[in-house]
């Protein structure tokens, strides 16, 4: 663990794809991969597979390869996915309910415990098991469960005032779906934002080459 | 755009946060801005910045900086955001609403038109102005209308199969928002997968720093 420190951020940001890919070769029940099969896999080098997997102390053995189930397990102490996070949702509109039934919170090492909101007709339901709170009981639930995570899936112009109020709750992340980059320094804990339009626009980037009208239409 | 070609993968892969950096300092009022502060804002260095944008012939004046406007419209240009690419959704559960709903498909240049799903109990509703048809009209609609783009917003299972036939209807990319990887290879299109799992879990990696237990508790 001692070098892990001085992993750059671009290998921090590939880590998710490398244990997506990896579980993916696990259910479809790959035991071991050399570097230059998960390059084809992932579209990257061989060699950028071996640095990247060395940085983390992943080692392949010459006419072996990679174990995929220990490749697995030392992603997930190092992403920190096994370590069962407990997590809270605000804002049960269309995208909460989206990911209270069908996102598998589980694949990432967490938990959701519980929803808050203020509308009166969302209060009560029940997402697979995943309760909807009044959201001015949120103080007594933080005090109570102390949850690690925060989803927030409210409208862009209460996210910051609901991300403070969270953190002053002791919520210690936040995963901000609210389509607004929340000040993480104001914040003073980790906020991964979800931008949706980041990978419309690189499909609309990606489909330039494949234009109809450059093949003579 | 002579040198577009031999721009690695791992600018492109920064350019749609780029662009969504220098729309909100637009929105702000701002004008130009040096690579030094640019670099803050993204937490990149001020020589990456210099180097990233010199591959797509924008450079920067000593004592003046970038201009903002120019900078986007650049951008615009090489992410093909610009040219009104027209979509549409098949599978209007939860998620589906929340992104006809609430997303905003022009900041991409994108067009919504129609959306298709299976339900009764959804067929004929309207969304922004954006109808929902049956499934079974969507060969005649792709036929008449010629759409783009697909988001995909069916269930897992019924992902790979839906994607072979919008590619048969003559859709050239697809959004892919089913939580499971398309074989881009057989469909013979860019495919861009959104996988929520990614950034929960680099959230959950950058939480490990500040574990509550690391600091005594």
């Amino acid at each position: 663990m001692a070098n892990e420190k001085n992993v750059s951020k671009a290998v921090i940001s590939r880590l998710p794809r490398y244990y997506r890919t990896l579980r993916e070769l696990a259910d479809q029940g790959t035991g071991r991969i050399s570097s230059k099969e998960l390059a084809e896999q992932m579209d990257l080098t061989a060699s950028q597979i071996r640095q990247d997997l060395s940085c983390f102390g992943g080692f392949g053995q010459q006419g072996y390869g990679y174990s995929v189930d220990k490749l697995i397990v030392e992603l997930e102490r190092i992403l920190g996915v096994a370590g069962s996070q407990r997590a809270i949702l605000l804002g049960v509109g269309n995208l909460g309910r989206a990911l209270l039934r069908n996102f598998d919170f589980s694949y990432c090492g967490v938990r959701p415990i519980a929803a808050f909101d203020t509308a009166p007709s969302v209060i009560g339901s029940d997402f697979r098991g995943i309760q909807v709170h009044a959201l001015h009981e949120l103080e007594e639930f933080c005090e109570r469960e102390r949850p690690d995570i925060a989803v927030l899936c409210v409208p862009a112009d209460k996210a910051q005032s609901a991300a403070e109020r969270l953190v002053r709750d002791g919520i210690r992340g936040i995963w901000n779906f609210s389509n607004v980059s929340l000040k993480e320094d104001v914040l003073g804990v980790p906020v991964q934002d979800v931008h949706f339009s980041d990978s419309l626009m690189t499909l609309c980037y990606r489909m330039k080459d494949t234009d109809p009208f450059e093949f003579g239409e």
